[in-house]
């Protein structure tokens, strides 16, 4: 296909060069900032633009991979070409798009995506929905040319979806930079506890979570729980979360008897 | 060496195959329970006992892998033998053996380990202490028969190794089952969501996670956060844990600016 990517971001830089690699003809890419455009498009082959009049109509799809903000204004002033739209939001209703152009879409891709690291896209579970059956089907098309793991969700379960990924990803990495802080202030290297970290999250590609709780809040020992806030006590704000977190894992557990 | 291994649960399991494989003799395995000793010496070649006065005395080391509250009973019980006496625990210190012994030490493994799930022993981090330089040095030489990563820990180092692991595993796995109980309730699988999991945990396996920090709050993005809240609204104690994790990331990131 010939698509065109709105966006320079992590996303729009992750979705342009897994579409490149596919086979895909990369049309342009539009940023605000002609520089950002440019920087992407020459790794994918592609006409840097920061002006959308000066749009390329000789293309398939407009993918729109830039912060939910924008999304609405990008819609608004693309909805003239008449060209297959997608968001790759999370966040966002499919509404945002419809509302201008009966070719929308949403395109998104359950992963946490950075410019410095390089993932392997056909591991990148992505999340389709289309506002009718042929839009649908031709995003599936699409998405399976990148991905193994395509899967159809509607936009009530996509807001689910990004609920759920702070809950994955973003609370158990501000929980292991508190380990990080914990490890600095005692002169321990945050290596220690690098495999421990990988581990947990490999064990819940076989087993479920609610079956692969361990530590002393999923047997209640308490007695070991009492020495861990005596060790936090200098630090109240760590010391309560701490409480938090192993009463809801007890209750948890009581739940599973 | 000739090693004997007290207790037959998670730990006490991965350690009596780690030390097989790695070629020494594992002379005899003791549990409270028959059976269990029974089923752990059979895979490693040893003599099932369950009771102390049956010691074989031609031994080169005790390894003390059992639940906290038993290390003491056992570690005066086994002194009698004037041998190595090693315990595998992240919570306890050096004193509860050495009140009995001159040769005593700690062996503790950073990882979680379940029996139903192999690890590769080479790259889980073996905590060492000795209460002397010469039980140091035997300590050191058997842990990296079997680890590739052996690193010297004093007691209270090894008493935050074992907090930061709760930030570091526990508490994450409790976070995924959250994301795992919203999936369920919205009738999305868990399986879409865990190569994000996995993703979370290989990023800091090269960046630091203060470094790795996404999402909702490291942006300050109160708009999204406050869809999720609302989505959360039926559920008070998730919706309490989001806004204090959620704040806590919002102070962190700027405490880097």
């Amino acid at each position: 296909m010939r698509i065109t990517i709105i966006g320079s971001g992590n996303v729009a830089t992750h979705f342009a060069a897994a579409f490149k690699n596919a086979g895909h003809k990369i049309v342009q890419v539009y940023s605000r900032n002609l520089d950002h455009a440019a920087l992407l498009a020459y790794h994918v082959k592609a006409e840097p633009i920061d002006n959308l009049e000066a749009i390329n109509t000789e293309t398939d799809i407009f993918v729109i991979a830039t912060s939910d903000g924008q999304i609405d204004l990008l819609a608004s002033a693309l909805s003239i070409y008449n060209k297959t739209m997608v968001h790759t939001s999370g966040a966002t209703g499919l509404a945002t798009l419809s509302q201008y152009t009966e070719l929308s879409g949403v395109f998104y891709p359950l992963q946490t995506l950075s410019k410095n690291r390089e993932v392997d896209f056909l591991t990148v579970p992505i999340c389709i929905e289309g506002c009718n059956e042929t839009i649908t089907k031709q995003l599936l098309d699409l998405a399976r040319t990148i991905s193994n793991k395509v899967y159809l969700v509607n936009s009530e379960q996509r807001k689910i979806l990004h609920l759920s990924a702070v809950f994955a990803c973003n609370f158990p990495n501000y929980l292991y930079s508190v380990a990080e802080q914990l490890l600095k202030q005692n002169n321990l290297d945050f290596d220690i506890i690098r495999p421990l970290i990988l581990e947990t999250a490999q064990k819940v590609q076989q087993f479920l979570p609610n079956e692969a709780q361990t530590g002393p809040a999923a047997r209640n020992d308490t007695v070991t729980m009492d020495a861990h806030l005596q060790l936090l006590g200098a630090n109240p704000v760590l010391e309560n979360m701490y409480k938090l977190i192993s009463q809801l894992i007890i209750k948890n557990q009581e739940a599973k008897h």
